[in-house]
């Protein structure tokens, strides 16, 4: 193993001793008053008790999936023997950065509002460190992964002299991103469900029914909600970002190993190796970025959010030069290319944030426009919603389109001809390893977000001072914008690296082709020369847009996209009316509950939300493992890559669509809070209220749970590769 | 010609002739009192006022693409010198359809009016028949410009021996299918802003903020409403299934002249003229259908459903056995599975009405769900309807993927194999032709809807008795159902129109290829040797799913429709707010209004609609027409292939949940309505009317304008595919 691959394992291991290192710094710090510490404790039992919850429905799911493989690599021979265990290591490791993580977040609220007590300075870099150990075990612990297992894989699997043996490699460890995958389907899901069913349970009676306002601890559903934004928006994001980055590593791995098949041995290993190099090194630089966040006291929402920006974007000017230097270092014959397409994977993450921001911050026009349509009530506030979401989700689309045009142009010195295709997919992959290089402190910001959030809470239900409210506020104010532009780095990441599976789908399908039907060897060792190998491949399998089958297999992607998201929406519908039935109940039978006297029974409404969401994430999970397997078993491959197609395309555009829709109706209704139309308490402020109710489960149900659809059917299509290869029926 | 051919103009003549009759017999009736002349006047006047406007900017923008189709044909000598000509017709007859259709419909409103003073059976036969003019003009002229056509060009284009003139022939009369969608498309996105920016307006000030009743005459938004009702419903409907019913019979016939290529001369002929002898004896089955519609008096809502059923149904049984007779009779060598693929076509065109039923009427679960959401409040009747609309989206796609999949396979004998790939194609067309083969008659139930719906209003304004109103209301919620099967018809049939329309464009290309290229003749001329020549063509524009140009192509298709749709939203909430704004300003200034006394500007309001609509539907009409364009420039082939499909899949998922998510807020209202859950005037009947308010542009504008979208840009890649051919940059 050459000396450069340890800088993977020690940046994981940096990673993981950092993230515990700010781990026991926000644990030394004072939790508050004793009210405080109570608050917090309520929360993060909740927590723990919905995690316990999950968990075990994830683990029966593994046992079944576990057993599947195993039929599929020791029964049928279509599964290589490894995978098993690949699948479990991935679903265990992204389980453990989902615990840690919300462990983190849950002790650090108390402590974030403790803090402000003494200075916004204190309170935002300790919310921001505490974000930090999310951020940084993820990171580290999708390394640790990929190292043991490319260190185990490489000693036991015999070497070859055609490059199949990188081959295997890759494949193998691409499933433990299957395992990641299905971690993240019941996080994401589940997650979604459950804190936008406790939000809007308690915002409709609380706020709407009673009068009373957020976070006030005479609503029996306020601990519920508070929960709620530590397993959806911390779990839930933590785990899809994980699967990102692990699937964007290890599919840009396996297109690597493809692309150099023929170009020697060392060659094929760089390429292989060089996007777990790049990671390693984002993972250094998130490190170095996460202690340059700080800020003065007194500082204003501009100067905050600067403090943030400042230590994401040094980040992320610094690996566009190490990126450089590592490509460089490795010597791929094309690394200026391919280090231009990781560039344009870097700007593209960032383009996708900015128009995230543009269409739901109420600095600007859409927002405005929609806070002002509350003139004519709250109807043409969610018209105007629905209207500005669906334009707004045709900017990311454009700005993938480009991105992936120009990172298959660069990294094939812009030629469109079949013989560079395998350069240009691998362009794609290391353009999506590029947008989620520094993860490790972009993940800290979106972390942030739901810390600075529970600190408010801690705060409002503790009836701490007004200063110190202000302080929470303005960190909280922050988490809103980092939330919104973290949700489209969330989506447009996950459509690269569905893109970058897809096209490792492509590769393992090709390979197969070759291995099983015996197609001439040196047609595909030569790197120029696999052309009449893919044309018969593609022949073989008419993966083309004449075929019934392709077309057909889009139309079930998109299907797919509409079906599950109409669960996940109803689900929150349904789970939210249990919970508003529940506190109805409790503001009519527990005396003085609303005067403050009586005592209101949260637990009853944590129990709720957790029950509600493991009953309803069950169906929508079904659906998206089993339509892959289904699509695969019918319509072979070719319908396979028209499912996964569709699914990608139209559920990054419905999620986008459903993300910004929500965002600006959130801030729509800010807006008008700030006293613009009428301001809080208007009628017109009424009519916000209803769009904010509409646009929960949008942001923070559906639109992030398509987040996981589109980056899940595909890595099942890739595992089970040799199921649609050996047994289609069409 | 041989005899049977006379067929379609004959039926062609037949149809126009009934439709006349049933004018002429409808203007003879009596209009009424004088009050309800005055008011059908206004309406007439309004809707004449917008057509003549929308007629205006058509001519504009039909000089503009004649000038470049002359351009294309006469100077680059990529286009056939008809193509102008045929382009030019399509556009004329279907404006003329419209004229005709909507004149009948302005003049029978008050005649239905009146005819229900006496009883419902006379109401119900006069609405339907006049309905009928515009179901009979619209496939009369459709079938008069394909006969005319077809005449022509089999006399003026040379005789060749390998089967390429009819190639040809069909290739040319498709640009008339292109005429008849760019009309469609103002028809459409036009005609559904107009009615929704003044339903929307109409009802925004007066039912809620004045507190008046639907159509009362002292709204001055209440003549604009109905006339909306006219351009929207009566003339959009018609121009959409216009060039539905077009495109489907000529894309089938290029689709025949391709698959019989080889198969000699008359078996080749006898394949075009196959969709086109369908849809003549269509027409004459729907004739006969118009003539079974009656009910007797005091008929329930049930009977009267089954009366306009009885017609419909009996057309399509007859439908399947003549059109068994007609294939036998042409001898076409598998004509049994091609009579197969009609059967499925008319099956997937009924699966997808009553699933359209299932999901929107108040008798299911569904639409109950979304009323008892109203318990809770707007917000969450807003979230259940998009979760149902969503979920709803599912199954015709999933009726779509069965239809396609049996169509092909009945007409190869279920083969899957690419030497039967052609055959597969025109099944496709054909259960197309067989889902829109008995147009004439369902188009006349659908134009039924708006005119008892404006009898409706008439009746109301004019204060005839109680005892007509309920008759006129037994008409109009008849009219109800209809509109929303008819839409799910217009959409699916507006699907399958669109994929016979791309393989069409396959075809083209494929030929295109073979001719530029200059490729061996023998690979195409017999049927079963095109494999090779269609390899080297896959590969030539590789339009498979490995190459980013088509995945490109399917992301900017789904862009342009989330694009097109947002824009036709946020269109209607614009003009409808000038419309708000206008009708406040009449409350305010014109004394006596509200008691009766003052006089309101009728005018100003139908003015204000015509004026929003036509700048409004500038943008998005751009869109529609300059992306195909744009990316064929760029992307070339592959790039429009992608983009074709991702437009269609996700273009018909999204008409169909806004669709159905608007007609079941619409029923889940008059659910409310009926007493239940707190019935009319109740907080939760406040919140199924936000519900409705935001449905309307969702299914009167948004989701019908997506299917002249689907089929618009595949027209416009059919007809420019020279350009994308011999220009195209990557």
């Amino acid at each position: 193993m050459p000396l450069i691959f340890w800088l993977v394992p020690f940046s994981a291991a940096l990673a993981l001793l950092f993230a515990y290192g700010f781990f026991r710094q926000m644990m030394r710090q004072d939790e508050g008053t004793d009210m405080m510490k109570k608050i917090a404790e309520h929360v993060r039992q909740g927590a723990s008790a919905y995690l316990r919850q999950q968990y075990k429905v994830v683990i029966v799911v593994f046992l079944i999936i576990t057993v599947i493989f195993s039929i599929l690599a020791y029964g049928l021979g279509v599964q290589n023997p490894w995978v098993p265990f690949a699948f479990i290591s991935g679903g265990f490791f992204s389980g453990l950065a989902g615990f840690f993580g919300m462990k983190a977040a849950t002790y650090a609220s108390a402590r974030v509002a403790n803090a402000c007590r003494s200075s916004l300075n204190q309170g935002l870099r300790l919310a921001f460190r505490s974000g930090a150990v999310m951020g940084l075990v993820v990171v580290g612990l999708v390394l640790v992964d990929i190292s043991v297992w490319f260190l185990i894989l490489n000693h036991f699997i015999p070497e070859t002299a055609d490059g199949w043996k990188l081959m295997t490699i890759t494949a193998v460890m691409l499933t433990f991103g299957m395992g990641a995958s299905t971690q993240a389907l019941f996080a994401r899901v589940g997650g979604g469900i459950y804190t936008k069913a406790a939000d809007v349970g308690a915002d409709l009676v609380g706020k709407v029914e009673a009068g009373i306002p957020e976070d006030d601890p005479r609503n029996p559903a306020t601990i519920a909600d508070n929960v709620g934004d530590n397993v959806g928006d911390v779990a839930g994001m933590g785990a899809d970002l994980f699967e990102s980055f692990a699937a964007s590593i290890l599919a840009t791995a396996l297109l690597g190993a493809a692309a150099f098949m023929g170009a020697g041995a060392e060659m094929q290993f760089n390429a292989v190796i060089a996007p777990m190099l790049i990671a390693a090194v984002g993972t250094l630089l998130s490190i170095a970025g996460v202690f340059m966040v700080r800020t003065k006291e007194g500082a204003t929402q501009k100067q905050l959010l600067h403090a943030l920006g400042f230590g994401v974007n040094v980040s992320a000017v610094l690996i566009v030069i190490f990126a450089f230097l590592i490509l460089y270092y490795l010597g791929l014959p094309n690394y200026f290319g391919i280090w231009g397409s990781i560039v344009i994977g870097l700007l593209a993450g960032i383009g996708i944030g900015q128009s995230t921001e543009y269409f739901t911050a109420s600095a600007y026009k859409p927002t405005q426009r929609i806070a002002e349509s509350s003139k004519t009530g709250a109807a043409t506030v969610i018209i105007s919603g629905v209207g500005t979401g669906l334009i707004s989700a045709a900017v990311p689309l454009g700005i993938i389109v480009v991105a992936i045009t120009l990172a298959y142009s660069f990294a094939t010195g812009f030629s469109f001809h079949t013989d560079y295709l395998n350069f240009g997919l691998y362009g794609i992959g290391v353009a999506a390893v590029g947008m989620l290089s520094t993860l490790g402190i972009t993940l800290a910001t979106d972390a942030y977000g739901p810390i600075a959030d529970n600190a408010g809470g801690n705060a409002e239900m503790c009836g701490l001072g007004a200063e110190v409210r202000k302080r929470t506020d303005a960190l909280d104010a922050l988490g809103n914008t980092t939330a919104a532009t973290g949700k489209g780095f969330a989506i447009g990441s996950a459509a690269l690296t569905a893109l970058a599976l897809l096209a490792s789908y492509f590769e393992e399908v090709r390979m197969m082709f070759v291995k099983f039907l015996d197609m001439p060897g040196e047609l595909i060792n030569g790197v120029p020369a696999i052309d009449a190998a893919f044309i018969d491949f593609i022949h073989h399998y008419e993966i083309h847009l004449m075929n019934p089958k392709v077309i057909v297999g889009i139309f079930l992607g998109v299907m797919s996209v509409f079906l599950f998201s109409g669960m996940t929406m109803n689900a929150v519908g349904r789970a939210a009316q249990k919970m508003v039935e529940e506190v109805r109940c409790q503001f009519r039978t527990i005396e003085g509950i609303l005067t403050g006297e009586g005592q209101p029974d949260y637990a009853r409404c944590v129990a709720i939300a957790t029950k509600g969401a493991q009953k309803e994430m069950l169906l929508p999970s079904l659906v998206a493992l089993l339509i892959p397997v289904i699509v695969g078993l019918v319509f072979g491959v070719a319908g396979i890559t028209g499912l996964l197609v569709g699914t990608i395309s139209s559920g990054f555009a419905l999620a986008i669509f459903m993300a910004n829709a929500g965002g600006a109706w959130d801030n729509a209704k800010k807006y008008v809070e700030e006293g613009h139309y009428g301001g809080k308490g208007s009628e017109n402020h009424k009519a916000t209220v209803i769009g904010d109710t509409v646009g929960d489960p949008f942001k923070d149900t559906s639109g992030p749970s398509l987040n996981i659809l589109i980056k899940l059917m595909v890595m099942a299509s890739v595992v089970t590769v040799g199921v649609a290869v050996s047994y289609s029926l069409l």
